[in-house]
């Protein structure tokens, strides 16, 4: 089952980026697997000049990572951009819920920060939002939390998102993408074609009632005979 | 077909970061999609302190990304350590060749870079090189290229790895892995799986003649029934 994706987005300086670190925090001692998704405006730096790591980042590779028992860091040139459920699903897959910074254009639900001393100009409407995050009075549909409220705001995604997701299990247990392109597959359809696939593996050496079963196939791999 | 995999191996301060740059330039140049790997010893900073990047690479989630239509950075905290197999087939399924800086421990075929200067003392048997770099003479059975000879290794790459894997198109062109493990299948199997596959996956919305087709199935998001 692919995590909740929810939107932390706001004006500038509204206090984004400070809220998020909070809320981060509480799932984490919550238990949960956080991914974190944030838009670069600003541009970015991998490690400090002068370092090997650095130059390697800087050399021209397709693909760098760094990578330790405990920890890896993936930088990625990418040939065209990623759309956010792209990289949902390529590189979230194991997290219980992901938030992102920004995207504010994307269809997913959203917490707006607004900070009284920022501006009190608002930027989502009611059918997106989950909750606002403030420092003031919000007529609005969505309930207010306070800035410094981030437990608020962990149990009303553990209520919306989290616990559902612990009940379901999960919905999706087969994953197929054609292209890169993630492709919906009914649960019944689901069943038939994992049942099949499993049933073909089963019969080969090294295949032993594995938890993650992966195949891909190239058409151009094909060898001419 | 998973890329190639070559280890630049060395005593420390032999000049496998200054080599390295150089090689990923001159592969980049002749048209190659490199990827890079490097183990982390000495410890690696995601951009700068302040920064909001920063703060969010610390806020203690699984997964953090930055992502622009460009490029993406993702550090990702590993609940145990990846093979460096397991992290070819991850992150690596779209490049031409991997280079490594360091895993000498790993069976990978290696380049050992050695200067006078530094240490003469050797660190690989000839059975797993492929090639030295070094300012001196080594009378050794793999040849020897000039520290600056960048062109000259990438040419050896290019005859022992990336012509035959252009020629070959592609042995497998269908690559099943069992809980990250590859594993081995037979041509007609292969033809007799991917044929199966393709037939149930040509039925569902979404899916016309891809080039790539990916299925993951999940022995545990399987729904409880």
């Amino acid at each position: 089952m692919l995590p909740a994706v929810i939107s932390v987005v706001g004006k500038s300086n509204s206090g984004k980026t400070t809220f998020l670190e909070k809320l981060i925090g509480v799932l984490k001692a919550r238990g949960y697997n956080v991914g974190v998704i944030k838009h670069d405006t600003h541009g970015f730096e991998m490690d400090h000049e002068g370092k090997d790591s650095y130059r390697l980042f800087h050399a021209g590779s397709a693909s760098t990572m760094i990578v330790s028992d405990k920890k890896c860091a993936l930088v990625k040139n990418l040939p065209q951009p990623l759309s956010l459920d792209e990289t949902v699903n390529t590189f979230f897959y194991d997290v219980d819920i992901v938030i992102t910074e920004g995207f504010k254009r994307e269809n997913k639900q959203k917490i707006e920060v607004s900070r009284k001393e920022n501006s009190t100009e608002l930027l989502c409407s009611d059918d997106e939002l989950i909750a606002f995050v403030s420092d003031y009075k919000i007529d609005r549909k969505a309930p207010v939390y306070g800035l410094n409220d981030a437990e608020g705001v962990a149990g009303l995604l553990e209520k919306k998102f989290l616990n559902e997701r612990k009940a379901v299990e999960s919905h999706d247990f087969l994953t197929l993408r054609a292209d890169g392109k993630r492709v919906g597959v009914k649960d019944f359809v689901q069943d038939f074609i994992a049942g099949g696939i499993n049933g073909m593996a089963s019969a080969l050496r090294g295949v032993e009632n594995p938890e993650v079963l992966e195949i891909v196939i190239r058409k151009s791999g094909r060898k001419k005979t």
